[in-house]
């Protein structure tokens, strides 16, 4: 094992991401925020790069590392950003528990928008500003974005990038890393400032606007008030941010490929029919199990819509208590929790393309029930699938279920109701954020013991990370030297 | 297609079936019970026997069938064995709707022993036999019985039977089908037999114990009396069916071997070991989960250790109303739900062998996540196991998570609380019977709209005959001739 090069990965990374803290310093400068807020900012900041500094500039003798290193390097930044970036909202004693200021940026890194926040009016704009610019660092990748801007980091970082791009991967599209990273990156930004653009020109505040947007594109979700998208009761919001939510959940290589001039090949994506299929039919079948307490249709499915694009994305923002809704809708609510969103995108959860494969590699099995000497086999995007990346789908998801099972039974200890304890780790692994009963969308996360509130913490971070860069840490042969 | 061979083989089946009625009539008689109770066992064998005896003997050009007959035959027998054998019930007028008939039916055939009678004490000693008796036939399989009793029956129906034997079937230990299916139900009587003893030693009565011992057998779980087991307050009953139901949910083969000499062997089962592991450590979980509520552990693990062996071999007696438990002590409890018992047992579920194969391919995907280029192999009972079983065994887990989601999303319908749908889906779908909330243990199905209980019906029997048997009828390709 690389330990030098882990090393010093781990604290460019660092460097890098305590400096962003500068921005929210200037907002709170920007707003005349108290000097204990600001202070709080630049306290973390200084003892982040204070550590981290000396380490980043060790001499590294060999670059080279294995998968096995980039896991380690992205799980071990990941905890530390979640620790580092929590300092400023517990030295500002906004949240005045440390374990609390954890989960929170945990929640915010990850994209998952669980809050165990009970009242926004009290957190200052520049608080409020650094949890939101999370969700947007977060979704792409933090790793991507050092990638992207830093000099000095080698081609062998690609390890390390890899675990942190959700979904798995299909085709070679963007061979030149630091190129790619870029473009990734410029794609976002433009996206984001388009949302922020059609905000404001629906009426909201510029900074809420910013705000917002940033908690869209990292499909993270959250909110800048007490009742979350529902405050505004303006349908207009309502309406961009779900569709501006579904641009979000769809993988970015196809907007790539529009801007390359290969729209019609990009339109093809069979994840982006099914993606879009699977919204529309969940918001219409939303639609008509909660009409009966709507005065029109149109509201219901306005309603449904935003909820189901909301939850598929992973986001989480709320524009109603789905935890009111009947069995039925709250049943289509969890599943779309699973699937997720698209491989690629900044979305969590299963990934459309790996419900699609896993969905057609078990109708191959009815197939070969059947007739069990057929030849049957599983075309993806038009092409035949190979039979490794099935397994490992497959094993993937499998993997998922199992680890997942465990999750809830490890949170249940200490909570009284199963359905919230269940549905919080539905909600955490797949980086959503409101869950159902006390974890749904007007309840919070405030209540759990801080036991479950650090392992929901590692939840998302695991979600986030597709588990392989955690499990590993937990595999005893990953540490072994060879 | 060959449709001759499929009625004709359907048709002898019914016709065994339907004179099985003979039995509950004899008991019927015994007790001296009204006429109306004794015509309505008569009237509906009567028509049942109209129906199929004709069928019966059609004349078969061809007895040659392939699998998907054998799938066709095996689940429309099951249908109509649930139909036809839930007519004297509703004949008698003791389950006065038929949609509850065929529920209760279909119950106890799958070994599921869910019920919608709110109230045994006034059905009659014979519907009580014959739904205890259902679950001794249904548990080791009609069509397995059928082999071994019916000359006629041909090699072909081998295809039948393997669709009625649960879990994936490893090495070929009873190559003769006849006088395999002899030895297995030879082994079962005897087993029964020894726990009716062990019941009438115990202090209950002769009757009770019989049906209770065809309950235990079958892994099914209908009792006698409201409150099930609880009713009796004796340790030692509960202690004898606890390991009765752990006897029953261990894989056949395992007690053919030790019956030849080679018990050593059998012994060394990776399933049986595992299986018993399971069930100490789940007891233990459980024990320590629910301690603080009771005065001695010694009977917090009592009550433990019955709910983990009802449970896990999917039997479903209750001594406790475990919807009562801790989040922690019930999530374990839908865990072993699905987990189930071991493969060639009487038990549903997942069954322990699948639960094995799935976990270590996901731990393969860990290894391979640490080191790419690395051959990782499974092993099962020492043995390399070969890809295409691991693949078959995955492809059925994603299969099996998919159909139950689907089912939950139809049961939910209707239904108000979203827990007492998902896990009434759980316990049919394993062919538990009890589930929590409104269908816990003192809990009952007969509040479910029909269209539910209908649904429900059909997920048992699914999951009973381990989903393809079922799924295919609603295939297209089933029906296309060729």
């Amino acid at each position: 094992m690389n330990k030098e090069m882990i090393l010093s990965t781990i604290a460019k990374i660092m460097v890098f991401f305590s400096s962003l803290m500068l921005i929210p310093i200037g907002v709170g400068l920007y707003y005349g925020e108290s000097s204990l807020t600001i202070l709080a900012f630049v306290k973390a900041m200084v003892i982040s790069l204070a550590i981290f500094l000396p380490l980043a500039l060790i001499k590294v003798k060999s670059k080279f590392i294995y998968i096995k290193e980039g896991f380690i390097i992205t799980s071990i930044s990941w905890v530390l950003m979640a620790f580092f970036g929590c300092l400023p909202m517990f030295f500002s004693r906004q949240i005045p528990s440390l374990i609390d200021a954890f989960f929170e940026m945990a929640s915010g890194l990850t994209t998952t928008g669980a809050s165990i926040i009970l009242d926004l009016d009290k957190i200052s704009n520049s608080i409020l500003f650094w949890r939101s610019f999370s969700h947007f660092i977060g979704g792409m990748g933090v790793l991507v974005l050092a990638l992207a801007v830093l000099p000095e980091i080698t081609p062998s970082s690609v390890q390390a990038m890899k675990a942190e791009v959700p979904g798995p991967q299909f085709g070679k599209l963007l061979p030149k890393l630091k190129s790619s990273a870029r473009t990734l990156y410029v794609i976002y930004i433009f996206l984001t400032l388009l949302l922020v653009l059609a905000l404001v020109l629906a009426g909201m505040p510029l900074f809420e606007s910013v705000n917002h947007a940033f908690a869209t594109a990292g499909t993270g979700g959250f909110g800048m008030k007490n009742g979350s998208i529902a405050y505004y009761q303006s349908p207009a919001i309502e309406i961009i941010l779900g569709i501006g939510m579904l641009v979000f959940g769809v993988n970015f290589n196809i907007y790539y490929m529009i801007l390359i001039g290969k729209a019609k090949e990009a339109l093809k994506s069979e994840e982006l029919k099914t993606y879009l299929v699977i919204v529309a039919l969940a918001s219409l079948a939303i639609a008509f199990s909660i009409f009966n307490t709507y005065n029109s249709f149109a509201t219901a499915l306005k309603d449904g819509f935003f909820t189901v694009s909301s939850i598929m994305t992973t986001t989480g923002f709320a524009t109603v208590d789905f935890n009111t809704w009947p069995a039925f809708a709250k049943w289509i609510v969890l599943l779309l929790m699973f699937i997720g969103g698209s491989a690629g995108s900044t979305a969590g959860g299963l990934k459309v393309s790996r419900v699609i494969i896993s969905a057609k590699a078990a109708l191959n099995e009815i197939k070969k029930s059947i007739n069990p000497n057929r030849r049957v086999s599983l075309h993806y995007n038009g092409k035949a699938l190979d039979k490794t990346t099935e397994k490992n789908i497959l094993r993937y998801l499998v993997l998922y279920f199992l680890i997942f099972g465990i999750c809830v039974l490890l949170v249940s200890i200490g909570v009284d109701d199963l359905m919230t304890a269940f549905t919080a780790v539905i909600a955490t692994y797949n980086n959503v954020g409101p869950g159902l009963e006390a974890v749904g969308p007007i309840g919070s996360y405030a209540f759990f013991p801080n036991f479950n509130k650090i392992l929901l913490s590692l939840v998302m971070i695991m979600g986030r990370l597709e588990l392989m860069p955690i499990l590993i840490l937990f595999y005893p042969e990953t540490w072994r030297m060879n």
